[in-house]
């Protein structure tokens, strides 16, 4: 059970603006964490796209928080990045029901579905902020 | 977010026999998910040493439910399988506080541990008789 390497460096990227209170070069972050420029541009690509990351250019640009960190949902980022929710197979949206035997008689979709409601649900209740404090 | 092949197979090897009430063999269960034997046996081994499953042998030897259905834990069984409950790399035990510089600063691991525990929660309060009926 784990969130994606990309989830992961949206979570950093994000504590990582909110702890310095000002804007930072992807160069900065990237480094900070160790890990390609590349890879992160993609990560910050898609929070700006979603207006959580503000882009400044020129030379004292760079990205800063786009909302209060009050605002930024954790469960909201996780479902943002998380690009395969299907916990296991039978969940992912393009696998018919005749893929499987045990079909029509099994409920583990439902049960799996039910936890992973909750496991957002809590995620909902915590902001950016309740992170950094 | 997923869960390790590993899971999805045990749960579903559970699940087939719970439907069909009698032993399997391997072979059986294998061919009926259209999985490689050898890769089914380490997942049985597993739940067998756990006593989820027992294991016969002879002709008309195979694997049986060791419980009945509703003694056995959907929670449980995917804790058993999950070898790796870190959702991300900060809640990896052998990872020392030492390798991120967003801490001590830094509640992400709080926040993405108690919404594990809501998930777990979740299915602790399913069993394997959930599923089947």
């Amino acid at each position: 059970m784990q969130l994606m390497h990309s989830t992961d460096i949206a979570l950093r990227t994000l504590i990582y603006l909110g702890q310095k209170q000002d804007s930072a070069t992807i160069q900065e972050v990237a480094d900070a964490f160790g890990i390609a420029k590349t890879h992160l541009m993609k990560v910050v690509m898609t929070l700006v796209a979603a207006n959580l990351l503000s882009s400044e250019r020129g030379r004292n640009g760079g990205i800063r928080l786009a909302l209060d960190a009050k605002q930024i949902s954790v469960g909201e980022v996780i479902r943002l990045m998380e690009t395969n929710l299907a916990l296991v197979v039978c969940m992912k949206e393009d696998v018919g029901n005749d893929i499987c035997p045990l079909l029509p008689r099994c409920r583990l979709k439902k049960v799996l579905s039910k936890a992973q409601d909750a496991f957002f649900s809590s995620l909902n209740q915590s902001t950016l902020a309740d992170i950094l404090n």
